[in-house]
């Protein structure tokens, strides 16, 4: 999928939603557990009361690695559902991954080959060999972590080098790498008001966006700041859409949070368009 | 296992060796292809040749997840059969994960609880809620990617902030985490000279030390500037041991270059001693 399509389709849905698949069996409503998939079964019900209302699902990989080889088959059962369901939703395997070149290489098939995730999420921690990997797929995209929505974000990300804050030497210096216009970036909604500074560095690719809702970060100021020309967001919910209900409503309630939100991004839309 | 058995084993082997389990069927010899499970096939005949020359393994989970539940599978077993071998055997997954809380807490799950690893390697990008679930368990190490040994490493982490280099100051804060005793850190060889810096910071630590060998590092140098009193070096190797040949008599190839480093290691004990 180019970023182009994927802003057609956030037009066309009135959404630039992307659902967290965080699925935990110790969450997931009692009647699934008898099912052979219990972490399918229940994403299977969520896409499909969902996937009009979203233009993105990201399941993340912890929740699945910890069921072990079973959890695996899930996520790849999941993944491949989505795309049955609607080709047009633009798939995140947010694994957080990152290692030497060779490694690198290795987990990019594991998700874009083996997988046929759109995308992946990518610790830049170790650096310019590490990612290339990831961006040698021409038709995929890496979606690199700058400026995270949790507490320890401030360990060393907003740390001032010589120049500049961490973040914005990752976003500087990602720009540099091959296929760069294949990059994403995570910004967390919590600071918002790094947005605008984040939109000077990288004007025109894609924000995953976490921390809206639940982690206190606003939607109209996400907008405000962080939107662009071609839309240039995706804003994640987990926890605050698959776990609104826990009784045998859950795909229904999941539905309406979704349309909740969907309806705001309408909003958010109009204002722009 | 506590780090003062892991220099108790030191001791008594001789060796300070981590052999990383990268494991690429690309790479196996061929008649081992035939075999149900042959990345577990591979393992199993190299631990048996080997495990009496090292003191850990590291299997490199991208080599494994590229092969999807199957794949996982593999890691299972490898992971079962080192301690069914030799218990004494510190065990790492090399997993270089890291998010927030709730999902840090997860792969913790899965690496400590359902395979039973020693120790798993994290990347500190995201700060200390992203480490600590892993810290969390006090019979487990966490190794947190402090100095990697890829060109990629020049990009983020030898940076200056305002006080030092970064990767100084991931050793500085993480120091402050709970449970810090239970910390060890990734230090590339290929930077010995970083090495009498780290110990200023982290004396006690153990440090995980990739990029002897093939990647130009000296392990005299490693030594020289990063042994402690508890000896306090895991010195690793991977595809300079696993892939000394590719024939059938791949597993008594590398038992002879583990053998050969081995010995050099010796030596270097018997100079500290």
């Amino acid at each position: 999928m180019t970023s182009a399509e994927l802003s057609d389709n956030i037009i066309s849905k009135q959404s630039f939603l992307c659902i967290g698949l965080d699925t935990d069996l110790e969450k997931v409503p009692e009647h699934l557990l008898e099912d052979d998939d219990p972490l399918f079964a229940f994403n299977k019900a969520i896409i499909d009361a969902t996937h009009h209302l979203c233009v993105a699902y990201k399941p993340n990989t912890a929740f699945y690695e910890v069921y072990g080889a079973k959890g695996w088959e899930s996520l790849q059962k999941t993944a491949a559902y989505i795309k049955e369901v609607d080709p047009s939703i633009f798939t995140i395997a947010d694994a957080k991954r990152g290692d030497i070149g060779n490694t690198s290489g290795r987990y990019a098939k594991a998700f874009f080959e083996s997988m046929d995730f759109d995308a992946v999420t990518v610790a830049p921690y170790m650096g310019r060999d590490s990612i290339e990997p990831f961006l040698n797929y021409s038709d995929k995209f890496t979606i690199l972590l700058a400026l995270t929505s949790n507490p320890g974000a401030f360990d060393f990300q907003t740390k001032d080098l010589e120049t500049q804050a961490l973040f914005k030497e990752v976003l500087r210096i990602s720009r540099t790498y091959k296929n760069e216009q294949n990059l994403m970036y995570v910004i967390g909604a919590t600071k918002a008001e790094y947005l605008a500074e984040v939109r000077k560095i990288v004007p025109d690719h894609f924000l995953l966006v976490p921390g809206v809702g639940a982690q206190g970060g606003s939607l109209s100021d996400v907008c405000q700041y962080g939107m662009n020309a071609k839309i240039g967001l995706l804003v994640n919910s987990s926890r605050g859409i698959i776990y609104a209900s826990t009784g045998t409503d859950f795909a229904e309630a999941a539905a309406s949070k979704a349309a909740e939100m969907q309806k705001q991004m309408a909003e958010e839309l109009q204002r722009v368009s």
